[in-house]
């Protein structure tokens, strides 16, 4: 098989990567457990902005840090990439910026969409495998 | 477009989409801030075997309650399915089941993977969305 390489993205090739895709993960303590769920995103301005409903349990986690991550997976899983943004989360409140976001993002779980969220990265991780030559630097 | 259903799975029928592709995502708690993996993983006799090489971040989660995470999403984010398993990691420590398992669980990443750990699933949910006929219950 051919070998491939691990390697790190930096911050604005990850955030190109998230923006590439449109369903992410965001990640979150709920009743002190560990939460994830699956959502739209877009990446704009260099933030990622999601949607969620009123009810949802994630309206736990405004006002802390979450994690968001996205991957793309392909090849027999021999390939891909994934990203990791963390950050604070936010609910948008200005009524011109949450019509513009409800116009662009279209939740993947259809619902009453009630909030726009904002996750301002302060830490961005990726990285991506790739195939490679034989003998080259890094190649497992 | 076509309406779409969203349909909440059972125990048994989430665990075995679960099994059924082959990243998915460990999430947990490092340094009390929520953490995000992809990992390979399987599903055997109702559990989820991952491995993790001895200086990762998630050998923090040993001893602790994680969330797994797998989805499928498909046609333009129109239709899928999404899997979350919550209960506690393991590191396994029985020497037959260990080697049994590094046979048949390659990893996504490429690196040197001493650890196989073991999620009991306590929580299971798991939802699909589906095209449905205009007018069916629950269309949307």
């Amino acid at each position: 098989m051919t070998p491939r390489r691990f390697q790190e993205l930096s911050r604005e090739e990850s955030l190109r990567r998230l923006g590439s895709v449109r369903v992410g993960r965001i990640v979150f303590s709920h009743q002190a457990l560990p939460a994830i769920r699956p959502v739209n995103h877009l990446v704009d301005d260099g933030q990622v902005i999601i949607r969620s409903h009123a009810g949802a349990a994630l309206m736990s986690a405004l006002d802390t840090v979450v994690a968001y991550e996205a991957d793309f997976v392909a090849e027999g899983d021999r390939i891909g990439w994934s990203v990791i943004v963390t950050g604070v989360a936010r609910r948008l409140k200005v009524p011109e910026a949450i019509a513009r976001y409800e116009r662009l993002l279209q939740p993947w779980v259809p619902d009453e969409m009630a909030h726009v969220i904002r996750i301002q990265p302060e830490l961005v991780t990726g990285f991506s495998l790739e195939e490679c030559e034989q003998g080259e630097p890094g190649a497992a």
